[in-house]
């Protein structure tokens, strides 16, 4: 396959470019960084594109990436995560920017669409997300954004005949995440001896380590799945769990409770991953490797060695 | 209150304009064509705007109208409604279009806006359409872009402490409708002298006066109601009652049956008008009055008196 991703330099962008390398895959890369500031595989053919940027020219810009690179699978992982992001107008933007690069995509033949959409497009009163069952009816203005993109693109691809399918992610952690994520944040309160600041930490959710995440997307963008499916381990651990286990890994203590939760915050938000695994696809990083890969990452280094 | 109604040439914009006007309200109208071809009632202030075109120019000629012309409520009605729009590919661009015009009316510090929904948004499956009870799982493309719209529009003008309505408009009719649709398509018919070729007609809808519509906006808009509500009169009443009472009117005949009805067609779609009348708001036209009315617009005229 020809792949182009989007988002390539960020946190999950670098994992899946990488998977789809490694699974002999031919890869182009969109970022917003310059060639020389993006940190990536180095058998990306990386080019910089601002997808906000919805003018004609960007328009034209995207057409020529597609055509000219005659790409045949689209991997959408572009999208604003950074604090806030929920509650972000920005959103709106990402939402736009998906639909016009959709159109582009469409226009120069691309045959197969994969997007990146999140379990924040469920209805979170359900502890059980399915793509068969659970209600689509996100809270949250990225959620709504995310699941719109995900009900006009499905319902235009289905018009257009080009094949289109949308994993929804749950937890991912790993290498190169946001440090005020949950897994960085600790594991930097520890390396730094001071004492993790956590909730309660009963919550369980689906963590998934980020290079299964991007096996996960290769295998979906290989296969010829169409519509929603959850990326997720299919394991649901505790908040608790996994900063305990960072606490034995690193030292130092948890503090729980020291950070009220948000009012909303559901106890369990477990996935549904029957159409992942019936895509042959096995997770291969337990949480317990997948939490120590990540303190490793962050440890600072030798500096002889770097 | 200085309103501006997008779609303001089309078939529901010219009664919307006329009916704000009627109410006292300062009135700016936009839509594709050109002034010297733009038929709307002379109190507006029309001016020729492309919306679909999305960029850098464009959104600084939303901004400019916006802020130039002191506007504080948007009636956004603009949408494609041409033939085979249910699956166009172009429902994408409006939804687009839609976000673009909502960024710029914030940005200008609009106080209140007004959608243009569509009964098309809910589960057609269901008899008696909602907002407080029915699945909002649009069926078409059509559908689920303007569900899209109204989800992270309502979402994001919380965020933005923008007051926000969307009315779903069910079945409206009358002067100025498109010639393909059922009342004209009947009505030219019997005109013709040729038999109303029909479908069984025994479906139930919310047929509206289109008059009746533009007051509706105009109440929503003066109110400071907020989320969706439907747009409809209330009343259910079978396609042969429609297509009779025109046959009445006009003579000729109507063959019921001739055209075959899409395999999903739902017997009944009714509304629930309760937040309507909630608001003040009374129906004024009776079918019998409507469809005469829409007879009588559809009649050659005596050319002299034009």
């Amino acid at each position: 396959m020809r792949v182009l991703v989007t988002g390539a330099t960020g946190f999950l962008g670098r994992h899946i470019t990488t998977a789809f390398l490694e699974a002999g895959h031919s890869v182009v890369g969109v970022g917003q960084q310059p060639k020389h500031k993006a940190s990536i595989s180095a058998g990306v053919d990386y080019y910089q594109h601002n997808l906000l940027v919805s003018d004609s020219t960007s328009q034209k810009a995207n057409v020529e990436i597609f055509d000219g690179l005659k790409i045949d699978t689209l991997v959408h992982l572009a999208w604003n995560v950074r604090p806030r992001y929920w509650t972000s107008l920005e959103n709106l933007d990402w939402l736009v920017a998906g639909i016009t690069l959709y159109k582009s995509a469409i226009a120069s033949g691309v045959r197969r669409i994969v997007g990146a959409g999140t379990c924040a497009e469920y209805e979170w009163s359900c502890d059980f997300l399915s793509p068969a069952v659970t209600p689509l009816t996100p809270s949250s203005l990225y959620g709504k954004a995310k699941n719109s993109l995900r009900e006009v693109l499905e319902s235009a691809s289905q018009i257009s005949e080009t094949s289109f399918a949308w994993g929804r992610i749950f937890f991912p952690y790993g290498p190169f995440e946001s440090p005020e994520r949950l897994v960085p944040s600790v594991i930097n309160s520890l390396l730094c001896n001071k004492p993790a600041l956590c909730s309660h930490g009963r919550q369980e959710r689906d963590f998934m380590f980020a290079s299964d995440v991007a096996r996960a997307f290769v295998v979906v963008a290989e296969s010829d799945f169409q519509g929603a499916l959850n990326i997720a381990s299919g394991q649901c651990t505790s908040v608790r769990e996994v900063v305990n286990t960072l606490v034995d890994l690193v030292g130092g203590t948890a503090e729980f409770g020291a950070v009220t939760t948000h009012r909303n915050e559901p106890p369990r938000l477990a996935a549904d991953v029957s159409q992942l695994l019936a895509l042959g696809f096995k997770p291969k990083t337990t949480l317990q490797k997948g939490l120590q890969d990540s303190v490793d990452w962050w440890k600072p280094g030798d500096l002889s060695s770097t």
